[in-house]
């Protein structure tokens, strides 16, 4: 099985972008036609269920991989899990890979539960993952690497609180966050993560609002994946993303969520395209945020 | 509504035990008549379902409160999700309270839809989160306090690798753990999150097999109640978890899962219950836990 690194760089060639469309529901923020007949937990999952399968169908030509939150499926109990689950295969039918957004962390037999819940019984190819409870937390999601799978470890979040403690010097030299990227780094590093490209089955979460230590930590993990969040809504723009990116694929993806799935009610799309054409809004605002990655791309090389 | 520390600390006293019982459950452990009957991830999650209310309702006189462990529930997709719903409603029906072991830990918005997710949904009273992503991800969970549910933030966890951050000494003096009971504490001092008692409804988890750790963070942080897990299977002794308690109920509770749920399998309990009489021997594991706690207790005090 290729390693998850050179399916993603092979996925984002194919597509010719580096967008990531994130999932993140909110019953009463979708287009009309996908409104809950009733205010019920269940009757919100069947219409977050059924938004998320015609999303991934709208813009499946144009982007290599989306990353459903699992909280925003959770909140609605069995029947959210049960439509995180159906737009994942959505997904996989039309060859767009999916990042389970589920920042998961516990000591190693309840990991390997998570690994099994995400990677076995949904069929996810990637999965984030908290540092918190230190390595042997991590060790149980490596194994997949054999089966194309990869984890996002992570390192520097995008929200403002993230300086509590990932900012934080730590003994022996640096901050936080830059001994977790060299964790990641060496777990990494390992040959049974790397692909052919050389990159890694571990990668990192890095947010696009701190642009300085995106840059730094790009450099710290040569070889690590990074999955960008952060852009449009949060405050991250493409030139703040242009340091993630190297020669390769699989170096960087971008993700927004609801600066691409809820455009179009406001501004600009609002009045373009409005709640009937939600999905030529949502195409569009993935090209424009892919034209402006590649843009920034070039400006810096 | 009563705070969390409050109804905690009237569960322990009407039961007379600070035992929790963990919910951990792995198909291949279960007594022979939850077995399922196929090996399907549905028929897996009906057998832990159908296992976990009959556990409930065979250790509810004894103990104020369970921990279901969402991996062990999530591994089996919508249905696994359900069953850990239909545990928690047995839960309450027996006046045992529950805390959601679910780790959970993301930004803002995001933190609010994990709270919705098993405060609103679920109905679980308390829930544990994860303090990497800092202050504002542990904030949204914060106003249920109003409603009567708790949370335990990760300070010291149990296993090996906990060292690998939290034992890290960090800008300021003192441990990233420390740091974090020092958050913990602050965030719990607001009144509108402290019962008649005093005790705050920001719990804090640390592992029964760090005793030392323990002592120090029980000083740190002298209004938070302590989840202790860790003990039995993981090493953690009674004397060990002696240090965690004060003079309230809600001080802490100290959990085991697989050394009572599942101590019918082996040594003594194996000849003296075996499959048939599991329930006694969970019985006879949370009275024989309760005993060795309180006798620790008492030899401290």
């Amino acid at each position: 099985m290729p390693r998850f690194a050179d399916r993603l760089a092979a996925a984002v060639r194919a597509k010719g972008s580096a967008v990531c469309v994130g999932i993140d529901p909110r019953p009463g923020s979708l287009p009309s036609e996908f409104r809950p007949a009733r205010d019920t937990p269940a009757a919100h999952a069947e219409a977050v269920g059924a938004w998320g399968i015609a999303l991934v169908e709208a813009v499946a030509p144009l982007v290599p991989v989306v990353k459903p939150q699992l909280a925003f499926f959770e909140c609605f109990g069995a029947p959210g899990f049960r439509a995180y689950h159906d737009i994942v295969l959505a997904a996989q039918e039309r060859n767009v890979l999916v990042i389970a957004d589920a920042k998961r962390g516990d000591i190693g037999s309840t990991a390997q539960a998570y690994a099994e819940a995400h990677f076995d019984t949904v069929g996810a190819d990637a999965i984030t993952v908290n540092p918190y409870l230190g390595r042997d937390s991590i060790e149980p999601f490596l194994p997949y690497a054999n089966r194309g799978k990869g984890i996002y470890v992570l390192v520097k979040t995008s929200n403002p609180g993230s300086a509590d403690l990932q900012d934080l010097a730590v003994e022996g030299g640096g901050t936080l966050h830059a001994r977790v990227a060299r964790m990641v780094h060496e777990l990494g590093a390992e040959a049974s993560q790397r692909g052919e490209s050389g990159w890694s089955s571990v990668g990192a979460v890095v947010g696009a609002t701190h642009p300085r230590e995106l840059a730094a930590l790009r450099e710290a993990m040569p070889r690590t994946p990074l999955l960008i969040p952060g852009y449009g809504a949060q405050g991250g723009s493409a030139s703040d993303c242009a340091a993630g990116f190297a020669d390769d694929g699989a170096s960087a993806v971008v993700n927004s969520s609801r600066g691409i799935t809820f455009a179009f009610r406001s501004g600009d799309h609002a009045a373009r395209f409005g709640d009937a054409r939600w999905r030529d809004s949502a195409r569009a605002a993935v090209i424009e945020m892919r034209d402006a990655l590649e843009a920034a791309r070039r400006a810096k090389a």
